[in-house]
């Protein structure tokens, strides 16, 4: 069992009210990767430029992260710049030099044509498609998207979205791509162009699942620091999907379990800036806050 | 078993996008005791004018709700007026005209004195004290409070909190009156100046209770129609301290079903103007979307 993730590897300055870090590793691809390797084998398929040395590439090192489909071309890698508000609830892009990125053209080796999951990062919906005609018939096919996309793309999205099993999307983007404020009549709507289950995102406030087996809402994790929410959306996909790439129970359990798991690699995402949290966290301790998720919801009639 | 709510009972009138109601009945007591009543006898404590009538006083009849404490004088019935955003995620008030209300003092009838809970209403933090001053020993003192008092009554506030069991506020509220914007960070700094059970009600994102027992989480019940949310929140505090003034297992259990309960009467709440669908609510349907709740949010490790 393997995943593939195409989307950015790059580097970001994030400035938070806690403090301020300087080109670090960041990007859709890299968030993804991490949380999805304590499960399954990843397949990585990114861009970056001549400045992307051994000291990033060291986060993969030791994981079960293939890097073969990392291309490395002439140039600067994407570098993301941002400033976090005081509350941390919302974020100014300071600068979005896309370098590399602009020119990305996701090939995907022969040796990850056969991945069970693939998961489509951020990119252009035509870019999306073009990856799933070089894999074969994979088991699930997810995908993330974002508002430039929705309204700049709206037609080329709909038929990659046709093609999806798993949309993730953020409550806005939920509601701009269905046209539908209610979030169950926007689901419904979503459901109806193709992904038949629908995660939507809504950061401190929890994730609410749509799918053939019904309606699941699963809480964030209360935390008492909140660092830097930068990632926090890919290392759910990662922790998510990566654990339901390896699940072999009921598909109905199974979904629950990995938005919980998703969620649980997020909310030790935030905890510190880039991927340091997720650098040094454990299964053990991977396995203790989802006990603690439990804990966190049970209730009985 | 009986619990007692001090509160106001209004008239409402209300524009949503769906449509608008004149003059219907409202207020935190009427909301909260018509929710209350499906668990345990109900003793309301309020003011209205003359221009209140046997109309209003229907919605109480039939129900184990006691009126004595419903003080009638001469002058207008407190009269509330808002219009709702398109998305119902916010309101304007048009008009708040406090008529009776203004002078309300509560009074207990001797026959209320023992009442096993006590809901203190959205009121000056004063008069709330003077409610307990009147009442023996409730096994559960809970009250609500507003920014209003927040930012207007600070010090009498803080001295009616030292006597109170369960406080119920909104997360602005609890941000707001403990000076942080960590969510679990104020909910520490709140239950330090009295209240042993903190409920933070977020709307449509659900609700957070912090306790002895330790945190729960709970969603609120994705609803495909929201017809009008004016009253969700007392109403959601009328079914959790209704169904905890009843309730005979262990604690940390009944507390958490307790707050789904609460969730369930909101839900409804919500589904029609004023007090209508919970006049026509039944305990069946209440059981069947509680174990909805169950089915929402249910997962094993």
């Amino acid at each position: 069992m393997s995943i593939l993730v195409v989307g950015s590897v790059a580097f970001d300055t994030v400035e938070t009210p806690f403090g301020r870090a300087e080109r670090v590793l960041g990007g859709s691809a890299s968030f993804f990767a991490v949380a999805a390797s304590f499960f399954v084998p990843v397949n990585l398929v990114g861009v970056v430029g001549t400045d992307f040395g051994e000291k990033e590439l060291a986060a993969f090192a030791g994981r079960k992260i293939d890097l073969e489909g990392l291309e490395r071309t002439e140039g600067l890698t994407f570098l993301w710049e941002g400033k976090y508000s005081h509350d941390l609830n919302s974020r100014d892009t300071i600068r979005t030099d896309l370098n590399v990125f602009e020119f990305f053209k996701p090939r995907i080796p022969p040796a990850y044509r056969s991945s069970d999951v693939v998961f489509l990062g951020n990119i252009d919906p035509v870019l999306q498609r073009d990856v799933l005609e070089q894999v074969n018939k994979p088991r699930i096919v997810a995908c993330d998207t974002m508002n430039f996309w929705i309204s700049r793309k709206a037609d080329e999205l709909r038929k990659t979205l046709a093609k999806v099993d798993v949309l993730l999307v953020n409550d806005t983007e939920a509601r701009e791509l269905s046209g539908e404020w209610n979030i169950v009549k926007a689901a419904r709507a979503i459901r109806a162009m193709g992904p038949h289950t629908l995660v939507i995102k809504k950061g401190e406030h929890g994730v609410l699942m749509f799918s053939d087996e019904g309606s699941f809402a699963a809480p964030a994790f209360p935390l008492e620091e909140v660092f830097d929410p930068t990632g926090a959306g890919d290392t759910f996909a990662g922790g998510f999907l990566g654990y339901l790439a390896g699940a072999v129970g009921p598909p109905d359990q199974e979904l629950r379990r990995a938005i919980i798991m998703g969620s649980t690699l997020a909310s030790f995402c935030v905890e510190a800036f880039s991927l340091d949290r997720l650098l040094t966290l454990t299964r053990t301790e991977i396995d203790a806050r989802f006990r603690q998720f439990l804990e966190l919801t049970r209730f009985s009639e």
